[in-house]
């Protein structure tokens, strides 16, 4: 039984990742089970202690300080907080049995630079976005027809929806952790490769209603950054857009997310522009697309 | 003196920042000096304290858990670290007796998204980095012709320098955390907005002298992340090369990050494409050309 769980038990095979960005370790090792022992994955991941707590009590909470270094201006210390029951320093994930998915999920991935060329579009990645069955974005279709959140939704019309990104919370998340989600309904459009002149009305429908949006929630329109992934985690066109100054997400590096404000620029100048101009980004080696595109490139990359 | 600051005589204003994505709070206040009080910033940052373990004794490290829910696969516990001398928990950074500059320095910046039209740039951003003095970027100079920082220059020949950022060491630093930049030596270069189809040449032997440093350290040509800022933060143009799988530098954010190979690819398709296209990106309130575009194109933000 998973509530009986004794960690002291968990036997250490190794390391699956260690991320110093999340501030977080994933362990593979072994716990018992009535005829042996079982595989378990054990990810440990820091909580926010600093920034999450009462500013005005945290200096009269710091226990220890130690002078580190001082000048005529600056000096360093490094301190220690006082123990809080009521606060955990970490969060503790427990995977129970685990299986070779579950330790390939956590496994730290090595990511690849890979250049798209429109070519290996056509021979490799097409191919990949068509063989997906309709049933995994069933979800989307749900969002979209209305069957599903419908009462989440912030704004819809004929050509998108625009809702909270189930990472945010309307009505209790705060403001600088915005996400919210266009997407748009028209099943032919899959990916930034899709986008046509064409496109260029709906792209700035998305990026108006997405500023009045936050503008009734108090920021200003220029407060918000929309982007585009490429490759995206479902082939259904959607847009990001996270408060400009929330630097935590890692969604918004350059080589996976596309700016919408330059892909509109792009358009406008070449209208046809995606289906010529190589798109260059970052894939982990666990996804299906990066072997075939590392293989396919070789020879271009001796450039 | 600074080295007998005591905290605990902190009086608290008000809080500058809070900042989630690096846990950390400023705060402005102040401290007891002879003849009565002076404004002092304190800023609490907190310390990596579970992905800088060694993680073979993390487990062990554990004196509480709570479980907070658990089916039959998943279990979630909240934790507490058993407290390390060794091992503070946070590093705290004390300005003594601070000034106006200063407390711009540490207060939160708000970011807004602008748009730079050819138009724009010639009108506000051109002049803007023409006026810069040469004696700002003299140190930009200094390495270019050898002056400094030669005995760390990883290549150079007439088009270029390579070298490590000064956040990375080339020898001790891990290369997960690796950094190296490209300047080129043209002083015509100043920025993304100055390429033309002549420097794809350029740009190729950058990325193909940044591949081969990195497969001699031990890492796949296509494990790195090359990329431009705009605005950079000099305006000499400049690469920066960091390891992909490095998602903790905030420097890669889409809409101030340029993907190299994007550039490149960009240019291949037309040469003059900076002469024509806007450009997007964030810039902090503070930034001296945040006011001018932002009113400059209060009536394309209509679109």
């Amino acid at each position: 039984m998973a509530s009986l769980l004794n960690l002291d038990e968990f036997q250490l095979e190794r390391c699956l990742n260690q991320d110093i960005a999340t501030d977080s370790v994933a362990l593979l090792g072994t716990l018992p089970v009535q005829d042996g022992r079982d595989l378990a994955i054990v990810r440990i991941l820091k909580l926010s202690s600093v920034a999450s707590q009462e500013f005005s009590t945290l200096i009269n909470r710091l226990e220890g300080l130690n002078l580190v270094e001082s000048n005529d201006i600056y000096t360093w210390f490094h301190g220690w907080l006082a123990r809080s029951n009521a606060k955990p320093d970490v969060k503790i994930d427990v995977i129970f049995p685990a299986t070779d998915v579950h330790v390939r999920k956590y496994s730290a991935q090595s990511v690849h630079m890979v250049h798209e060329s429109i070519d290996l579009y056509r021979k490799i990645v097409k191919p990949y976005v068509d063989s997906f069955p309709p049933k995994r974005t069933q979800w989307v279709r749900n969002i979209l027809d209305g069957t599903s959140e419908s009462e989440k939704l912030i704004y819809s019309d004929p050509g998108y929806v625009l809702l909270p990104d189930m990472k945010w919370d309307a009505e209790t998340s705060p403001l600088s952790t915005l996400y919210v989600v266009a997407i748009a309904k028209s099943v032919a459009l899959r990916s930034l490769r899709d986008l046509r002149g064409e496109h260029i009305p709906l792209l700035k429908d998305i990026r108006r209603t997405a500023r009045q949006y936050v503008q009734g929630k108090g920021l200003a329109g220029s407060a918000v950054r929309m982007f585009i992934h490429y490759q995206p985690s479902y082939y259904h066109f959607h847009v990001h857009v996270v408060n400009a100054n929330h630097f935590g997400s890692l969604g918004t590096i350059v080589g996976q997310a596309h700016l919408l404000d330059d892909v509109i620029s792009l358009l406008e100048l070449d209208g046809e522009i995606y289906t010529k101009v190589t798109l260059n980004y970052g894939l982990g080696d666990q996804h299906a697309l990066c072997q075939p595109l590392l293989e396919a490139q070789l020879n271009d990359d001796s450039e």
